[in-house]
């Protein structure tokens, strides 16, 4: 607990004063004022969060953190367990969704077991930080003891900062996880309040009959766990996963590194309201990449009061969602640091009217 | 007219029965069937355009075409004229909005001089087409004549052309000229039909009274001129303008070589209604990059069919936001042919339920 506390009082409040300077420096270039709308917005976020003046998102990093999920043995999903072990080899391959967006912008992929339910056949381009082999079936139980629900967190924060030695300016989300659509419905019902019902979705693609079961085994596990809600570590216990405890941390240390966490989708944004639980000052550090397709995202960004950048009908997960906003994050920052003022181009500026 | 009539009996119709076969192959990727959303649209489109199983879309071009307009005299814009010819020195220098996404994205921009209302003092990097030295005020009369129309949309063609020599896998559209949302709304309202007020935004950032005073004159402009709608030419003679007849021979001469087109904005907007008219088959090589702020933009978009990409507020033109949605649409189109089968990657397929 020493390590996750310790990263939590390193998180800053973000200093708001300063936005206006920077829209006047974005009104100075050869633009109309304002005419680049939401690029506008996310390079003033990013020059607040990074509290640099002419930040560069050179180092774009992806954190893909996978875990098994005792809940799946319940057939929650549309694909078997063992799924999960053999994307994470098809990540290390560069076969997956994920590997191609991320060599399409330029950033690096860190794949993380966090507990997958088998040890890796073989693992060069894995980092393991496996708190157990899976979670256990949380309708019959925690999913995890309070120590590993701590340690997944702890270990999240380890392998930011491990990677933060080799730079990077700007972190995207993404998760692997047979089971975790319904570990992260969970969690999105606990913490926002709302029904079972409404934060619920197909996940990778499962019928109507297995979605009803699907929402009823949540509700059983909510009420045979009772988690609390305003405890944060007690729900990711209860009720969570490795990978989404892992996600939390990583986001949180990436807050107190003030470098911009580019969401992912519905898990990713199960493990920001984790992370914003534990402190809610991460959450100036988030940019939402997208609203995906999974019921009950968007509910939760506006839990968080966060506005999606995309909305492409994505499902996906991995970071595949932040890879496309992380480009856009980066285009938005060169429109501050590479574009021409009005005075140094010698164009003439707007008509007082 | 001989070029015109050449290139628009060579844009084919596009079989969109191979639709299911490109959707077979996405299915076969190592994600959830679908999971990628409006990422598997899009390349289901470009393989359908291009007419390549594995289309590769290294060469991106922009096309950034400049011309004056004789309404400017009006005061329809926040910015005097003057700054048409001084932006297409900061393009040609790099320091504009368009030069800082293109580079981002890896693009190369055409900036075309179709008809600034002055003589460039230095041209080096731009393609001179000029037509004239700006549009007439069309409040008066004509924007200019039916010859000066059909040669504005054939050197667009020529433009296309002689880039395409040069390798051309996709096309964004971009433009600039003061005065030119004005052109562009009064095409837009003459072609769907809708009145003048839905048509008309603020452009580079008007106020009200200013906004009322440019409906006015738009409604005028018609009705000295009375356009016919069904006559393209007719339309973009009397209350067009050259980079938009340009902008329009661009995407027909695209269409003709299966090059997919990435609309930008409001003014390329309104020169793929003029290019739909003259050949609606160019319709189905259209990729809407955005949505911008422009009132009107949505509307037209619905009467072409197209759905934006991205939702930015943005409404700089230039080809800002075509520029963002090709580096998605490379994405795309990288999905379909860099990712891992089920099958190669030994991942275990959906269950049956």
């Amino acid at each position: 607990m020493n390590k996750l506390n310790e990263i939590i009082k390193k998180i800053d409040e973000i200093d708001f004063s300063k936005e206006n300077k920077i829209q006047k420096r974005l009104d100075n270039l050869t633009k109309p004022q304002g005419s680049l709308g939401g690029l506008e917005d996310l390079a003033k976020q990013i020059v607040l969060i990074t509290n640099k003046d002419n930040p560069s998102l050179d180092n774009k990093v992806i954190f893909t953190l996978a875990g098994d999920h005792g809940i799946a043995d319940e057939g929650v999903s549309a694909f078997p367990k063992e799924v999960t072990a053999q994307m994470v080899y098809n990540f290390i391959k560069g076969g997956a969704g994920i590997n191609v967006l991320a060599r399409h912008i330029g950033a690096r992929v860190i794949v993380v077991d966090m507990g997958i339910a088998s040890d890796l056949e073989f693992d060069d381009g894995v980092v393991i930080k496996k708190i157990n082999y899976g979670t256990k079936n949380m309708i019959k139980g925690p999913a995890m003891t309070r120590d590993e629900a701590v340690r997944a967190i702890e270990n999240g924060i380890v392998v930011f900062e491990d990677e933060f030695l080799n730079g990077v300016d700007i972190v995207g989300t993404g998760d692997m996880g047979i089971g975790n659509t319904t570990a992260s419905s969970a969690i999105a019902s606990v913490i926002t309040g709302k029904p079972v019902e409404d934060m619920t979705g197909r996940g990778t693609g499962i019928d109507s009959k297995s979605l009803s079961m699907k929402i009823e085994l949540i509700k059983k596990a909510i009420d045979v766990n009772k988690p609390n809600s305003e405890d944060a570590i007690d729900v990711l216990s209860k009720v969570g996963g490795f990978e989404i405890g892992g996600l939390a941390g990583v986001m949180l240390a990436a807050a107190a590194r003030k470098v911009p966490i580019v969401i992912d989708g519905f898990i990713s944004a199960a493990a920001s309201l984790i992370a914003f639980k534990l402190e809610p000052k991460v959450k100036d550090y988030m940019i939402s990449a997208h609203c995906s397709v999974e019921k009950g995202h968007k509910t939760v960004l506006d839990y968080l009061g966060l506005s999606p950048l995309l909305d492409f009908n994505l499902r996906l997960g991995e970071g595949s969602g932040a890879a496309l906003a992380i480009t856009i994050a980066e285009a938005s920052v060169k429109i501050l640091t590479q574009m021409a003022t009005f005075k140094d181009a010698e164009v003439s500026e707007k008509l007082d009217t």
